[in-house]
């Protein structure tokens, strides 16, 4: 049976985009996610507004995700 | 017994409408639903105020739902 | 004993006007409730200010919920 | 020994005034409540700023309420 | 061992002033507390900015207090 | 192993300043912590924008913090 | 298998940036992290739109954190 986070659990290696709850948007190589939805992502980098940081690796609190998408 | 979770499942491989509770409203084909309200969703757009951005498939976090309709 | 659940538990296939936490007012027939206060409608609609939003059938979430009140 | 929610279990059938994390204010006369404070009111009327509502029987969610009051 | 919520066991029969999350400030003679922090207060009064509201006894529910602290 | 709480389990005694949600800082000496990051703090002041209020003890409900750090 | 904490358990010992939900900023060298996503930061500096507040060791509140990401 399909369930929703096998959306994630099928991108791992992928590039995706993750929509906060603070409107910002980050985009990163997906490497895992567990059940709370906190990811863990590799060359990262956060979006707010215009304004692009990057980061490296970086871990996204689950439950701050208003959605994700696979972007490859 | 009918139960309110059985709207989305009755629902799969039908179109949904989704309001968030950061105002936004995302549609897309009800792929897979789970008990916290996580839903998977292919063929997905989001709107906000007047703009709609397209993606592939997302899931969206069921806590950030605040309801959700077939529109088929 | 008495339930506060009760109320809407009696309520089957009756009208009820749901107040949510984003100020919108949602009316609809109660078809079906559960214990975390997730509710099913049909004939649903969403009020917004002055604006009205007719659906079908619609899942609205328990914990967007303020109060609930059957109108019949 | 005394329990908070005494103060409600003891106000049955008696009129209580909720305040509301919304900043309405509800009033009405105490039929049920549970250990999530979720509570069953008669005759109900929702204040907000200075326009009342009058309702008949509601249910209010528990996790809204930031106090109860019995007024008789 | 010390354990934080003795502050407010060790306060029953005495006046508590309790800061709230909607700014408003409570306070009251203390009969009652609980592991959730909800609290039975007698002879209350809800102070909010410069306005005094005076209720009899009162059901502070636990999840909306910043602090509090004995007066007396 | 370390554990991120001994921050405060071995800072009782001592003078701990604490950072809240609602933008307030309390700052006491620490009497006790528990699991739920409730804190008792003794000759507590909260300091709001420029504005400090002097308490004796306090309880401060864990989930209000953002974060907490010893001063001396 | 990997998991999404690994990236801070992976990381004691080294610099962190954490991302807060009220919009401030934390770093610090990490030296804990439990699976609430509670950390304990060492020599730690707080900002604030322009503002830099240094503080030695801190404990930062798992439920407050939007993401981290270690920057060494």
């Amino acid at each position: 049976m399909d369930r929703p986070l096998d959306v994630l659990n099928q991108a791992k290696g992928k590039r995706v985009v993750v929509c906060l709850k603070n409107k910002k948007e980050v985009s990163g190589t997906l490497k895992a996610v567990d059940i709370h939805l906190n990811v863990w992502l590799e060359d990262a980098s956060v979006t707010d507004d215009e304004k692009t940081t990057k980061y490296g690796k970086m871990l996204v609190r689950g439950d701050t995700i208003v959605f994700a998408s696979p972007t490859d």
